[in-house]
């Protein structure tokens, strides 16, 4: 088993950097487009035998050393008894609408081991077929109920500062219920194979400190710390820019996921040596050609210096007009570059 | 003439806080939204009599102290040649959709004089009817040359930094002809009676330092220092995190406009205090209700410290669902903060 991912989150030394990019299962493979003309996207995420065969397409592009699931972080509202339709360029929306954060009761408790076993069957069925970690994922509460909200994303995610600013005692009750949902779902995940679990915190970078202090740090580190007391790795992605970046690391995990507007050695002094960092080449990058993004690999790995604990990524999910050659080009530049380090 | 606004904007003492809201003159407003349910956002901007009725509506809400143009930063495009359609949650898309940011050669060079006297004209009439100052405004070459793509914002914003990286003498002319297009178009702004120009940079906030300095920085200081030049009171807004500051800053403008995302005391410090600066409460607040928006208020003024040279404004436009009476609340707050200041 190719176990370079898990230990560089460990922060042990490796034989070179593990990589892996965010969405490397979706739309930027030619292959996951033919299987879109045939099958809805939700479809997809619902049938393990599907989500297990899209989650290690892009082994058949370029080899990656971590298998992040094929799924979407809107998958637990179902279970939690909401309808959910997909809109492109928009995202998950709940339907019917939301009618105002407040109703939190609308919400119903349930078990991920019973209501979310198609995601835990496509974790076992990519144990038995692949020598690669596979990283699960939940969202993050904040990031995740931006996705209750109607509407484009940044009025969804002002909404959303707006209630938690109006009503902490309601946003409490939906944080919390959140929380251990997640928790339990996450964990249900590692329990059927996962060798990680990713919590991601998308949209975090648009609040200010003091917000995410009083109303969002309190929700992460209760989920991270639930997780780490059940003994799972975890990376805690969030956009940031610098000066959020130490509340991001204060509230948990293994390593810290970073976008790439903070260049990657004052991200990590930012969130402390003593945690793993994984990123973060600007998505558009891979969109410039493969020079350019080579180049920006490059630059990424020297800020990173060898040092353990890095985990090569983007600083947000792969662009779906991404060429397939030029993101094996960077992981042949990753790969190299540990190599040399090594010698 | 109430000229505080502009007394401020020139770092000159001034008996109160001055105060308006990005997006005061639009969807916020009752009386704006029974306009639209018979004309389109482009039949009212095109029509200097509508546009400077809308412009000045907010008075009939609240008393602010500038009134911005109602307008909207695609306006030069149709100038150029280009046809323009409005569409809800995705903003100006160009019809048909432009193939590839490299056919800069369908822009046709304009003379804003001729081609946008719609906008003169609506300034000439505020002129004529208001003792306000109007503001007019023009996107920074980034964030206007953004709307030339296509999708969502975000994927809008990858392509246009991916094209920066990859063909950097084609976003050269590109950035160059709307450089001068645009100073000529704020030039003939502020001639035709606007008290100072805006300069949007919305979605600077995307970009990495090191791509900011080497491709955005360069048009905006070109912009700005036309418009030094021509002595025309500026105020340079960008989207930006606290690194990114000192370049918003390094490129020009005789006020910054800051987000929320930084504290306003960090903000100045970071941009120099030989600058003017506007901002910065988060637009959420507004939403938060009328004891939450006051309270934010009150922070941003602490702050500021009574130090002159800032104009209170939010750190983002007004979203649509803004209660009036909140604005209204929130304008109390900053007169009476201005009062109690100078006894």
């Amino acid at each position: 088993m190719n176990d370079l991912f898990l230990r560089a989150l460990a922060r042990q030394p490796v034989e070179r950097t593990p990589v892996w990019f965010m969405r490397q299962a979706g739309r930027c493979l030619p292959a996951y487009r033919e299987e879109r003309k045939e099958h809805g996207f939700l479809d997809l995420v619902r049938n393990p035998e599907s989500a297990a065969r899209i989650t290690a397409l892009p082994l058949e592009y370029f080899p990656v050393d971590a298998l992040v699931l094929f799924q979407d972080l809107s998958t637990p509202f179902e279970a939690a008894g909401l309808d959910v339709e997909l809109r492109p360029g928009v995202g998950p929306v709940v339907l019917p609408p939301w009618s105002g954060l407040e109703d939190a009761a609308r919400l119903e408790a349930f078990d991920p081991r019973q209501r979310l076993d198609f995601v835990l069957e496509a974790i076992r069925l990519l144990r038995q077929r692949h020598e690669l970690p596979v990283i699960g994922f939940v969202g993050a509460p904040f990031t995740l109920c931006s996705y209750l909200c109607d509407g484009p994303r940044e009025s969804r995610l002002a909404q959303l500062r707006a209630f938690m600013i109006r009503r902490p005692e309601a946003w409490d009750r939906l944080a919390s219920f959140w929380v251990d949902h997640l928790a339990d779902f996450a964990i249900a995940q590692y329990e059927a194979g996962a060798g990680a679990i990713q919590i991601f915190d998308s949209w975090s970078g648009v609040l200010d400190p003091e917000l995410y202090s009083e109303r969002v740090l309190p929700y992460s580190t209760a989920l991270l710390t639930q997780l780490a007391h059940a003994g799972v790795p975890t990376i805690h992605f969030g956009s940031a820019y610098q000066d959020l970046l130490p509340l991001i690391a204060k509230a948990g995990g293994d390593g810290v996921g970073v976008d790439w507007r903070t260049p990657l050695d004052v991200a990590w002094e930012a969130i402390g040596f003593d945690r793993a960092i994984q990123g973060n080449l600007d998505p558009a990058a891979i969109l410039a050609g493969e020079e350019a993004a080579v180049r920006g690999a490059r630059v990424v790995l020297d800020r990173a210096g060898g040092r353990p604990g890095h985990i090569f990524n983007l600083g947000h999910g792969l662009h779906p007009d991404s060429d397939p050659d030029v993101i094996s080009a960077v992981i042949a530049a990753v790969r190299n570059s540990g190599l040399s380090a090594a010698s």
